[in-house]
C-alpha cells in the first residue's frame, strides 16, 4: 500500500490543516519530501474546503468568499528536482473520500464570480451529484448518468520570485484598466484569508500579501481545470524552485471541457495516487513553457456526439473578430436551447454542460471574422433519445425537478 | 451509381461552370433539384479553382487574389423544402478527384490574409501533400504520414434577403472600427471577381454587389472549416429559402482544429456523394439557430496524443482576459517549439498543426483572467517517438527538407 | 494516379483472363512485376467470377459449383524478394468497383458446402446489399444499416512446391477419415474447373492436378477472411518462392468474425490500391510462420456493444471438451434468438451476424470441460432499441419482407 | 457509503467464512436479501483462497489442491426475483483489496490442472504482478506494464435442481469417455473439500456430493472468465431459484481473451460494488438462455495492435477441422515464438498473453478445414517498439530476470 503523505480531515478547518495553502508562493515551505521513482497518496479538500453542502439550498454557492479558495495539498518536494528541470508525474489513480461520496455544481451569483454565462443565469443555483462506483447521477439533474472522468482541477509546482512578481505584475496591470468591473478582471493578492501553510509569523504576513491567487492557470499549470489530465495521464510540469514543490486540489468527478459553469465541475473531496520522476534539464531540452501531458488509457468511451457550432457573433447580434470566447458561448446555448426542447430547464441543460465529459473544440480561428467553435455532447449519457427526427422531440423531463436558486441579498 | 449532378472540369476556369458561385446571395439559381430521400454526386474545384500548383514554389500563395474565394458547387435544391425546415444531409462519401491526388497547405502573406500565426510566420510558404489511397504525406514536412480525415470545409444553405442583410451590417460595422488595417477585420461584398452562378445581367450585377463573402462561418454553417464535419456524418440545415439552396466546396483531405495556417488545411478538388432529407418546421422543433451535426464512424483513431497547454498572456507577456483565441496561439507555438528540438523548421511544425488531425479543445473559460486551451498532437502520425524522455530529444528531420517561401513583392 | 496492374472486366469470364487464377500452385506465372516502394492497383472479380446476380433468387447460390472459386488477381512479383522474406503489403485503400455497387450474402444448401448454422438453416438463400457510399443497406434484411470495414477475404504468396505437398498430404489424410462426409472435410485439388492463370499446355495440367484449392487460410495467408486485414493496414507475408507471387482476391464490403454465413461476407467484385516492400530474411528473425498485420487506424468506430455468451454444450446438450467452435455458435443461436424478439426471420438474424462488424471473441479456453466464446453485436446498427427493458422487447421488423429461399432440386 | 454485506478477512480460512461457498447447488443458503434496485458492496477471497502467496517459489502453484477452488461470495437473494426473470446487475465498481495490491499468474503442472499449452510449457511457473493504481507491472516479467481491465472472472445465480442434474449428468458423460485423462476432462462434485456456505448437518452433506464445481462456465454464467464483463459493465443473468442467488468471485486485475495461462489471469482478492434489478418473465420475452452483457465506457483504449494469426493445424502438422481451439493456440505459439526475437523467455511471453488484455478473435469458421483464429497484442504496453521492421528485432529484455519454475514432485 502506498503511503499516505498528507492526510485530510473534513470535519476540520482546511485552514487549520498545516499541510494544505491556498496561495502560490516560492516561499510555503516544503511539507514532504520524496524520491524520484516513489509513489503515494495525498489526500485534499475540496477547493472550497467544504463550504458547499451536500443539501437542497443554492444560499452557500451565493454567500461563499471566493478569497478562500483553493485549499491545495503540499507543496511536495522531490529530492534532486531543480529549476529548469521537468517533474514527470504519473496520476496513477484518483478518488473521492469514501466517506463522501457526492460533489456539488453550481453557478457564481454575478455579483460574485459569476461565469461564462452569468448574464444567462445571474443568480446562485446549486446542483448535487452522488457518486454510484464508476458513475454519477444528480437529484436536481433527471435523466442523466455517466461515468466520471476523474481529474485533478489544479495541480503545479511552486514558483520562484521572478515568475511571481511576472504574475502578479500582468494581472495587476490587467486589473487597472476596469479596476471596479463586477465581477472582476482578475483577483488580486489578499491576504487575510491566505493559508500560507507551515509559513508562520511575519514571513507568512510578507509571503500573503504577495501570494498569487490560485484561480487563473498560469504557466505552472496550476487551475487548468483541464478534464483529460485525469486518472492514468502522465503529466511534465516545469520545476522553478529547488525539489519543485508540487501542490494539488480541487478535484473533480467529472466536467465538460470549459467548466463553463465555474461552481465548478463535479467538485469534490478526495485522493491522489502519484508517482513522480524527474527529467534533468527539460525544459530547456525540449523548449518546455507550460506543462504538457498525455492523456489516460482509461478515460470513458462515450463517442456518439450530438455536436453545435456556435460564431464570434454574441447574443445581441454584434460582430467580433474571431473571438473563440463567444464563439464557443454560442455553441453552449445552442446546446442549452435544444436540450430545453425535452424539457430541461435552462439551468439543469447549463448544468449538464459544465459537468458531463462534453468536448469544446476550437474549429476555426482563421475565417474573418467569425471564429466557429463546437460543443460536443454526448448523447449516450442521456435515457431517452436526443438525436432529431421528423416527429419532433418528446418532452422526457417532466418538468417537476428543479435545480435550488438562491436570489441575491 | 448515384448520378452526378454537378461535374467540374479542372482544366477549365471555374467562372466558366456556371454550377458554381462563390458568393451567397439568394438570388443565385439553383442549378440541381432533387427529391427527399435521393443520394447524388456533387463535383467541386478547390476552394481557389485551381490558382495553386502542385510545385515547389509559394509565389501563387504568395500572389492569390483572395477576393475570387470560394468556389462552391450548387446551388442545389430539395423539392418541399421551404424556410424553418431542417434539411438534413448525409455526407455519404467524400474523395478526391482520381486525376489529381495531391493537395496543399500554405500560409498566406501577413500583406495578403495572414493567418493564426502571421506575426511569426508572415512570409507565403506552402507545402504540397500527396494522397495515397487513405493516407497522406509531403516532399516538403519530412518523416510524418496519416490517414486523411476528409471533409468539406465549406457546406450550407441560401441565406434569405433578411439574413443576408444581416451578415453585411454587422460585418461592415466592425470592419468600420478599423477600416485600414492589414489584414482586414472582415470582407465587404466585392461584385468584380463575383461568380453568381448562373445569373447574368442586371440581377448578376445587383447580387454581385450583395452577395456575402464566403470566407466567414455564419448562421448557415458555411466556411466552418470543422474537420469533424467529415465522410460519414450527418448535418442538420436550417433551411432560408425555397429548395434549401445547398451549396459546398472547399474540400479538405485533412485538417487540424482551427485550420490555423488558413491557406489552409490540405486543399483538393474532388466529388461528395450525398443524400438529403427534410425535416419540416426543424428549426423551431428544436431550437436550432446554427447547424448541428453527429460525427462519422469511419474517423482515424489516432488516440495517443501529446497535449500542449496555453494561456491568454501573449508572446509579449500582456495579461488578457479569457481570451481563448491568444490561449491556443500559445498552445499552438509551445508545441511548434517542442518540434523544432525534433529537427523541424518552425514552418513545417505550423503545417503539420495545420494539416494533421490535431484536436484543439477549450479547457478552461472562467479562472479569470486566463482562459486555458489544448493542442492534441497525435504522436502516431510521426515516423519517430516524440514522448520526452530523460535522454533529451534526437533530430530525426535533419533539416535538408524545407518548406518554399516566397518574399513580398 | 497508381498504375493499375491488373485489370478485370466484369462482363468477361474469369477463365478469360489471364492475370487470374483460381489455385494455388507454385508454377502459376507472375503476371506483373513491382519495385519494392512501389505502390498500384488490382482489380478482381467477386469470389465467383460474377455467378450470383443482383436478384430476389437463391437459385444461383443453390447452384453454384464451388470448385470454381476463388478468382484471385495475380500473382504479382516483388523484385528481390526472396524465400524467407517478409513481404510487407499496405493496403493502401481498397473499394467495390464503381459501376457495381451491390455485393450478396447468402447461405449455401447444406449438400452444396453449408456453412456454420447449416443443420438450423440447410437451404440455400441469398440477401443483397447496396452501398451508398461508406454504407451498406438490403432490400432484404429490413432495418439495419452500416459503414463497411472494408477488406480482401483472400490474399497472400504463392507456395513452394514443399508447403504445396505439405498442405495437399495434410487436407488429403483428413478427407480418407470420413470421405464421403457432406459436406466434406476439405476440398481436393481438381483440375477440370482449375484455372491457372497463363500457365499452358501440359504444365497447366499438371499444376491443375496438383494445385491447392483457395478455400481455407493456410501458412501463406490465403482465404483468412479476417475483417480487420482491411483498407488501411499493413501485411507482413511469408515469402516461399522468388519474387513473392502475390495473388488476392474474394473482396468483401463488410463480414462479421467467422464469416459465418460462408457465402460469404458481403461478397463484392472491387479494386485494391497497394504498396509492397520487403523485409529480408524476416521470417527468421521474427519467427514468422503465419502472416502478422498492424490493423487500420480508419475502421467503424462501432462500440456500443450487447454481447452474447455461448458454452461447449451443443443443441442437443451434449458436453464438448473446450470446444470453441460449438461455444461459438451457441452464442451465435442465442444472438439469433434474440433478434427473433424484435421481428426478424431466423435467417435474416444470421445474415446481420454474418455481414455486420460483429466481433467473435474467444473468451476463454481453459475452464474444462467448457469454452466460453462471446459474440458481439453492434448496436448502433439498427435502427431501434436493441437493448433489453422492462417492458420487452418491440416488433419493430414485421415480417413483409424476407430473404429468398430456394429448395434443394 | 454503500452497504458491505459480505466481508472477507485474508488472515482468515475461506472455509470459516459462512458467507462464502465453492459449489453450485440450490441449497446453498442465501446468505443477504437485498430489494431491486439497491446497491452494496460485496469482498472476495482471490480464487484459492489465499493458496497462493507473494513470493517467488512456484510450489504453492505446484501443490494446490484444485478441489478447493472457486471460492465465491454469496448468494446474495435479490427480493421478488423468480425462476424465468432476468436479474440486471450492474458492476458499478470492482477493485482489489486496499492492504493487498498485488495478483499472481501461473501455469499449472501438467500433472495437476495444465492449461492451454501446457504441452509446451508442463512444469508448475508463476509470476507477481503489483498494482499501482490503475496500473499493474511485474518483477518476474519484465518491460510491460498497463493499466488493468478489472473483472469478476466468476458470477451467477444458483442452479435449480434440474439444471445441476443436466450438469452434472453431461459432464459424467464426458469424464466417462476417458475417465484416467490427466488432466481430467472435466470435474465432478467432490465433497470432501466441498464449502456450502452456511448449510450444515446432513444437508450440507448431501449438497457436497452433489454440488457442481465451479470451473467452467455454464448457462447461468459462471466462470465465464470475460475479461470484457468489467466494472461499468451491465449483465442480465437467468435466474432459475426464487431470490435468484447471486454468488460471485474469480477477481481479476486483468486478463488476456482465453485467460489462456488457466492460473490464471492476474489473480487477486478484492470486492464488487453492485447495483441489481429485475425483468421479470425476461428469460421468455428476450429467448435468454445463456446472460448477455453490455460492456463498461470506462475500459483501457489499448489499440495499437500487432495481430498474429493461426490456423487448426496443429504443432505436429495434422490437419484438424474447423478447430477454434486449436487455431487459437497456433496463434499464441506464433505471438510467443515473436516475443522471443526481442529477449522474451517462452514463459514470460506465455504470461503477458494470459494476463494483458490481449483479443482473441475467432476470425474464420467456415473455410473448410481450417479455423483461423487471431491473437490481438497491443503494443503500447510494451516499453519498447515491438514492430518489425527491416532492421530485425533487438533484444530489448536480456534475460536476466525469469519467472520462478518448480519441477513436478
Amino acid at each position: 500500500m502506498p503511503k499516505t503523505l498528507i492526510k485530510v480531515d473534513l470535519s476540520q478547518s482546511a485552514y487549520d490543516n498545516d499541510m494544505v495553502h491556498n496561495r502560490w508562493h516560492p516561499d510555503v515551505p516544503i511539507v514532504a519530501w520524496v524520491d524520484p521513482g516513489d509513489d503515494f497518496v495525498i489526500e485534499t479538500y475540496d477547493w472550497t474546503g467544504g463550504f458547499i453542502k451536500n443539501n437542497d439550498s443554492a444560499d452557500d454557492v451565493r454567500d461563499i468568499d471566493l478569497s478562500i479558495v483553493h485549499f491545495l495539498s503540499g507543496p511536495v518536494g522531490v529530492k534532486g528536482a531543480e529549476p529548469g528541470d521537468l517533474l514527470v508525474v504519473d496520476l496513477l489513480d484518483v478518488g473521492p473520500v469514501k466517506e463522501s461520496l457526492w460533489g456539488f455544481n453550481g453557478f457564481f451569483s454575478k455579483q460574485n464570480g459569476g461565469g461564462f454565462l452569468t448574464d444567462h443565469f445571474p443568480l446562485a443555483q446549486k446542483s448535487i451529484w452522488d457518486f454510484h462506483g464508476l458513475y454519477t447521477s444528480s437529484r436536481h439533474v433527471p435523466g442523466v448518468s455517466w461515468a466520471g472522468l476523474i481529474h485533478p482541477g489544479l495541480i503545479g509546482c511552486l514558483p520562484d520570485p521572478k515568475l511571481l512578481e511576472t504574475w502578479n505584475a500582468r494581472e495587476a496591470a490587467l486589473i487597472a484598466t476596469n479596476p471596479t468591473r463586477v465581477p472582476g478582471l482578475a483577483n488580486p493578492p489578499f491576504g487575510p484569508t491566505a493559508h500560507m501553510g507551515r509559513l508562520k509569523g511575519e514571513a507568512r504576513d510578507k509571503a500573503a500579501a504577495e501570494g498569487a491567487r490560485t484561480v487563473p492557470p498560469r504557466e505552472h499549470g496550476g487551475n487548468c481545470d483541464i478534464k483529460d489530465l485525469s486518472r492514468g495521464s502522465r503529466v511534465y510540469f516545469p520545476v522553478y524552485v529547488p525539489g519543485g514543490g508540487l501542490s494539488m486540489g480541487d478535484l473533480h468527478f467529472s466536467q465538460g471541457d470549459g467548466e463553463i459553469t465555474f461552481c465548478g465541475a463535479i467538485e469534490m473531496a478526495g485522493w491522489l495516487h502519484l508517482k513522480v520522476d524527474v527529467i534533468k534539464g527539460g525544459m530547456a531540452k525540449y523548449g518546455i513553457k507550460n506543462p504538457i501531458f498525455k492523456p489516460s488509457p482509461i478515460t470513458p468511451t462515450y463517442k456518439d456526439y450530438l455536436i453545435f457550432e456556435g460564431i464570434s457573433v454574441d447574443e445581441a447580434g454584434q460582430q467580433h473578430y474571431l473571438d473563440v470566447h463567444i464563439a464557443y458561448r454560442q455553441a453552449c446555448l445552442n446546446a442549452i436551447e435544444y436540450l430545453k426542447k425535452f424539457g430541461y430547464s435552462g439551468a439543469q441543460a447549463y448544468s449538464i454542460l459544465g459537468t458531463a465529459p462534453c468536448q469544446g473544440h476550437i474549429s476555426g480561428v482563421v475565417d474573418v471574422p467569425n471564429a466557429c467553435a463546437t460543443l460536443w455532447l454526448p448523447t449516450e449519457i442521456f435515457e431517452f433519445d436526443l438525436m432529431p427526427s421528423s416527429a419532433g422531440p418528446i418532452k422526457h423531463i417532466k418538468g417537476d425537478v428543479q435545480m435550488p436558486i438562491s436570489p441575491d441579498k
